[in-house]
């Protein structure tokens, strides 16, 4: 089969790999229709992070081609997303809801797991894995919304739910990337009254607008700061969701929102020099996130987008194949892109 | 009239002070009956910590002496307990609960304000601070356990709150403190199920049993670390509560809860450098606590005392008076006492 491939930083190509097969009897064989390339997989184009040489990507959704004898819950020709980690949905960690810290996890693209971006993908645990999505026959529109949920929404989701939104709520999100606009789908979800984003691109703007977002700041740093304080009448927001991963878009996220309120942290901050006393104690600030459970949030995700309540899949504004898959990084490290989708196979 | 008064590191004694008056309409002069020593006055004991000279104490319980024009809810005579912060029970941060943070708020003890540990209080925004206590016949015991909300029962409460300690869950305890020992009891309050306490001190881990803890564990670091793991099928527990304030206490906090659970901080640790990338985003571990609301839950802890729920003054294991306050700190400071309880004045 075909898949992209990592050659190193600044190495992104396609080449041939082994079709994948059962290896154990739990897995299951997905041949790849959607997938797509994420935020984070250009810290390891960028070489800011490390990643074995090989199989790259962890979002994709596609067909069931193969199960395992002991796979259950799925059947060959099922439509099924997956979540960017696979899960054993047994473990203490999934039952509490953490599935992304199963004991018995992983990651797709990596340490010898196929990678989503490519004809087919070997996964393991497919029956605590793989969501299944009912019927076959869903518009483009919608099935850009459902590959969504392997990752993007999920994650901007989690930021949301970390940062405990609930109805009524004056909510900042940090960041106009693809999480970013998620957030502000899932704030909204979960009722805020007000969403603020902190946004300098036009295009960025119109679409967290088409969201939900009624206030869009374009100052950074202080200035934005003392923006959504003003806002707030001095107080600042009842959650702020930080969806960037810098140290600056964490203190900017620590200092807009409320004493007594919560930091949603999803960004995967790199080198972040936390202020521990000064802010999570002395302005009794929280702060909570991290890797999102994807398989925990991805049915209710999937009802609202089958019922057209949601519409994650506006985050996609470059499309492409295999063969471009160069260009669907490129796209996204030079920022023309907001997110690049990756037509694999047909249904 | 006479109070303690600090000269600097290693020196505190007691002498004359000015007869608090009404300053502003909104004041209440409190004439003090009972005060104590919180662990965080050890800090500018000890030099580790700035304290202006003169007044100190920031916990203590009276008598209402006298209030000004616009004191509305309080009456000459009322026996009211102090939160051991101000505030005026009206701004937006109140409202939210987060009374420690109040917009027009400030300490006792500290930059002009009378300290707890004297004879008499002027106490600022009086309505919004003080709580009035049903009646004036109360027991002895009854009194040290009021007196103990002012600062102490209030934020191991913090603790447990911001862990988010509900029914059923196995909670971790850090530190044996009066504030840890008085997390076990907001543990046990919330309904947790199994209560572990990090605790070398035999008299202090009898006291945790009393108060509801189910398991000891008397090592320290890694082998702490591994103990309360292997108490919870290597997963680690619901909640930790950290009640002590340094480095190695957060660490041990976070390394022993499970993932998608929260550490209560409320040590308010000096010098901790967190792992911020490793444990909040890579084990989805969360961080929440700070200075206590303690105005927020006076009400609902001072209830429970007086149906004899809670009895957090057996946290007190040394008393004096006025004289003796000297001793009251080394007492703590050299670890000869949990707690030292200051006699002042009759109701």
């Amino acid at each position: 089969m075909r898949a992209a491939l990592y050659g190193g930083p600044r190495s992104v190509t396609f080449g041939d790999r082994p079709d994948p097969v059962i290896e154990n009897p739990t897995d299951a064989v997905v041949r790849v229709v959607l997938a797509c390339v994420c935020g984070s997989d250009l810290w390891y184009l960028r070489g800011e992070s490390p990643h074995d040489l090989g199989p790259i990507g962890h979002e994709f959704m596609g067909v069931v081609d193969a199960i395992g004898d002991d796979v259950r819950n799925l059947s060959r020709g099922d439509l099924v997303i997956a979540p960017f980690t696979y899960s054993d949905h047994t473990c203490a960690n999934c039952l509490a809801g953490v599935t992304s810290q199963c004991v018995n996890g992983g990651g797709f693209g990596n340490h010898g797991i196929d990678g989503g971006q490519g004809e087919a993908v070997r996964v393991p645990l497919a029956d605590g894995t793989l969501v299944r999505v009912p019927g076959t026959a869903h518009s483009d529109e919608t099935m850009r919304s459902l590959i969504a949920l392997s990752d993007v929404m999920c994650t901007g989701n989690h930021a949301a739910v970390s940062a405990g939104v609930k109805p009524g709520d004056v909510v900042a999100v940090v960041g106009d990337g693809a999480v970013g606009l998620c957030a502000v789908i899932a704030a909204q979800r979960l009722g805020a009254e007000r969403i603020v984003v902190l946004s300098r691109n036009p295009a960025r703007q119109k679409l967290a607008r088409t969201f939900g977002a009624t206030d869009i700041v374009a100052a950074r740093g202080e200035e934005a700061d003392n923006a959504v304080k003003e806002m707030t009448g001095g107080i600042g927001v009842d959650a702020a969701l930080e969806c960037v991963g810098t140290g600056q878009s964490v203190a900017t996220a620590m200092a807009i929102v409320r004493p007594g309120s919560m930091v949603g942290v999803v960004g995967a901050p790199h080198g972040v020099d936390l202020p521990v006393v000064e802010t999570i104690v002395f302005r009794n600030i929280g702060l909570r996130g991290g890797v999102a459970p994807a398989r925990a949030y991805l049915p209710e995700l999937m009802h609202d987008v089958l019922e057209g309540r949601i519409n994650p899949g506006l985050v996609f504004d470059y499309e492409t194949n295999l063969d471009g898959i160069a260009e669907a990084y490129a796209a996204m490290d030079e920022r023309r892109a907001i997110k690049s989708l990756v037509r694999v196979g047909s249904i």
